[in-house]
């Protein structure tokens, strides 16, 4: 009996991520990938054209086991620094397993024309589905966020969340639990922060960050 | 008459960063280094023992370039916004020249493992001369910053700095000149961090600042 389509598109997605991780990325090409699956190369071409959409479907898998894992701390009113904390810490769970090609996926996706960049045109899809979260994190926050922040808010969290990744990818520490302390440390800085946006003076703070985070979210 | 010995290291600097922009670091060896500076291996291999010696040479050439043109700005006594925009600045007129390759070395960098890493023990003078700039640009601004914020405050302004440099990296806007613009738009955000040190609920912020700092500093 042969494996239903689904499975066929997992099968490749799960032997190019071990490939990566065992011979790198640059060395592993996509009909080292059909092969190791024992597939033909038009078959795994079928479902991938070339490797970055291998990256692009690694990511979407991410994003969509982390919005699985977090839809129950979602659904309830907590503050917003508790579900921020969660989020941080089910994305950790999620990537815990691809460590070990966590460097080889940051260095292409860093090169300024990567496609596997996570602020690429070609990544949006991924991007949208992470910033989703982001936009649930501060939307069902109780007590709720000052209105003056609730837009700008999901993309400064979504910035700081790309910042723990990276820090994530260096990580040395066992089981990567300075990521977590990492974490742990940052996640309380947001209430000064949205104690700053209620005083007399923070709405030109609140302007300035607007500024500064529209020229990091530039498209690419 | 043959070149004296500081030429000789400089030459095989300059040919191996032109090396690395042409062909990719990894694909550059130091025997092709040797052989385009004109140069026997033996001569290459007395100045720099491996190519990781090269990028430590490129970190500390990049860092007292940017000493340099910094030391009359902070002699001055400017406020702490306006020495901060100038050290920023005089920094992507110094790496301005790299951007082809600099890609190439975060690459490098970015693996846990990496002597090159920023934060290696290897790196440690390059990263001493780079914390000594935001040492200087901190103790000398005028008005004075808060003396509770003041030990903290190199460290914090040099993570920032590493994430300017990697923004900077990944831009692809003509002359980089988006980097300049994200620059404009966040310095003015120290001034608010400082006024927030000041109020009575400060001190509990900058403690946690201090502790988030800490992990982030760790030892690799």
């Amino acid at each position: 009996m042969s494996p239903r389509p689904a499975e066929t598109r997992q099968l490749i997605l799960d032997t190019a991520l071990r490939l990566f991780e065992e011979r790198g990325y640059a060395a592993t090409t996509m009909r080292a990938i059909a092969a190791e699956a024992g597939l033909s190369p038009s078959n795994a071409y079928y479902w991938f054209a070339n490797k970055d959409e291998l990256v692009q479907a690694f990511y979407v898998r991410i994003q969509t086991d982390h919005a699985e894992r977090v839809a129950v701390i979602l659904a309830g009113g907590l503050p917003l620094t508790d579900r921020l904390r969660a989020v941080e810490h089910a994305f950790l769970d999620v990537i815990g397993a691809y460590h070990g090609f966590g460097s080889a996926f940051v260095s292409i996706a860093i090169a300024p024309d990567s496609p596997s960049s996570p602020l690429s045109e070609t990544s949006a899809p991924a991007r949208e589905q992470s910033l989703a979260i982001y936009r649930e994190v501060v939307a069902g926050a109780a007590p709720r966020v000052p209105e003056k922040v609730r837009d700008l808010l999901p993309e400064l969290l979504w910035l700081c969340h790309l910042g723990v990744t990276l820090f994530w990818v260096t990580d040395r520490s066992p089981g990567q639990e300075r990521t977590r302390r990492l974490v742990d440390a940052t996640v309380p800085l947001i209430g000064p922060m949205l104690r700053v946006a209620r005083l007399p003076w923070g709405g030109a703070v609140v302007e300035q960050v607007r500024t500064a985070l529209a020229v990091a979210m530039e498209p690419r």
